[in-house]
């Protein structure tokens, strides 16, 4: 994915918001080095022109002060809007700021009629390729428009990536569709059916089945499943936060995972890295970005 | 915890319904040769007498026969509920058909007011180590009573596997209470508020929490979270049956962990095994029953 983002010879401009912390600054400055980004730093200025690596990337970054954390964030955003940034990075502020100056019902950078949402990807080596997932971190219970919304978004996403048919798996604890014990498997119907039409363009979507049987031919085989899956999942739609989060942090903690993830439904892809990142996920997190800016091809 | 079943010299006698299973029949010889069951088998007798291994362990066992698999079921549950065995455990037989007669209000295993639960243990290479949880199958939603009763009961089975004064971290996807859009936070503070009084006996209660705060010292640090869990969970409280089923299938798939798991909250402990589960987990389920069998010491 790295290599085939280097290739396409283009940078797409960030800003990263407060650039007081370390590990953000790391990951842009790797992004640099991969020269897929040019880098505007808004707010946190000074600690990054006493910065001596950034000296030889001097043609590829800018600064703009900023006197507060919201004051940065409320830049950001508007500079967002108006184009001259194609990614926002959260720095060191509070997720909370950021989301704030984001979700301004007048000056922020929800698309109209648009639904927010989290896209994550997950590389480990239990797994033998990347592992789209959402959402583990904005919509909390998705309703039936909300759940439209993202797999339409997971499905792009996928798809810009470069995966020509992604397989998306609908998860949920059982594969049977119960709507009086379970009212989502009757959503996932819906969308399936939508996928069948092409609502979403070329992909196999297919559920309700759980993390086990989308992941492994072997577990599907045994369950009895049939599906065009097939254990070979490229992205997990999950079923509600609680399950999203518990996927991700479970991952990074037990499967030795590195991750990244973006919010997708903005005007422009945000990278809201949580506290506990390291530098690595940050850039992944900024590579899933920059593909995220490229249309379907 | 096998080693110590052992030595304790006592044999639970397990009522195996319908025995036609290979992998069933393997985790209950494991067992015998571990000398910590009798075993009754309960349908499928043919194939148990025509089966060379049993041979040795004559003494040691004995069959029931069936007509049906319903049948056995009934069978297996009476006797349960007589108290000529021990432990029920799944063999070739639907959940549902086995759950049936479980669950039927006049001959079933039911406690008066209990509530049945499912509690499930995992051992995998990247903690240090066992992990109880709880619910991964048994209840979708709960409410406060039956939260309440989870932790009971996975605190009960903590302290009978030798656990003197389990961690239980109330597992969700943020550590901050929220009624409005989180309700099962509240139930959480109710249950904290139960434990800090006794209600639980000797055990730190803890949440709400993510997985990774749960069981790094490190995650919980970098966030600033405060809290007697410490990274070290003896047992995670899931919010819901998605999460608990996301993470069970996430930690076999992807973190090579063995697990057992027990439906508690009846007269006998039930050993449920799922169709994908191998012998050498069901032989673990067996192991885990067996504890369950001993009163708190």
């Amino acid at each position: 994915m790295l290599a085939r983002l280097e290739c396409r010879n283009r940078r797409w401009r960030i800003g990263l918001v407060c650039a007081e912390d370390e590990s953000s600054r790391m990951a842009v400055e790797w992004a640099l080095q991969r020269k897929f980004v040019n880098v505007v730093f808004i707010g946190g200025t000074e600690i990054v022109l006493a910065d001596k690596r950034f000296d030889r990337y001097r043609s590829h970054i800018s600064v703009v002060r900023a006197e507060s954390r919201d004051e940065a964030a409320c830049t950001a955003v508007r500079m967002a809007r108006e184009g001259t940034v194609d990614i926002l990075m959260k720095g060191l502020i509070n997720t909370d700021n950021l989301l704030r100056a984001v979700l301004n019902k007048e000056h922020g950078l929800l698309c109209k009629g648009a639904v927010m949402t989290h896209v994550a990807l997950a590389r480990m080596p239990s797994y033998h390729k990347m592992l789209f997932f959402t959402d583990s971190a904005v919509i909390p219970y998705p309703n039936r428009e909300q759940r439209v919304e993202q797999v339409r978004t997971i499905v792009r996403i996928c798809r810009q990536t470069g995966i020509s048919r992604p397989k998306v798996a609908l998860v949920h604890c059982t594969e049977k569709v119960n709507g009086k014990i379970f009212p989502l498997t009757e959503d996932y119907v819906e969308v399936i059916r939508m996928a069948k039409e092409g609502a979403f363009g070329d992909c196999v979507v297919d559920g309700p089945m759980d993390v086990k049987s989308a992941c492994s031919a072997d577990a599907m085989r045994i369950k009895n499943i049939k599906s065009p899956i097939n254990g070979d999942a490229d992205a997990l739609v999950m079923p509600d936060i609680e399950a999203g989060n518990c996927f991700y942090k479970t991952i990074t903690l037990f499967s030795q995972a590195d991750t990244a993830g973006v919010l997708a439904g903005t005007k422009v892809p945000v990278v809201l890295p949580s506290r506990g990142d390291d530098a690595m996920s940050k850039f992944f997190s900024l590579a899933l970005a920059a593909w995220c800016c490229y249309g379907e091809e």
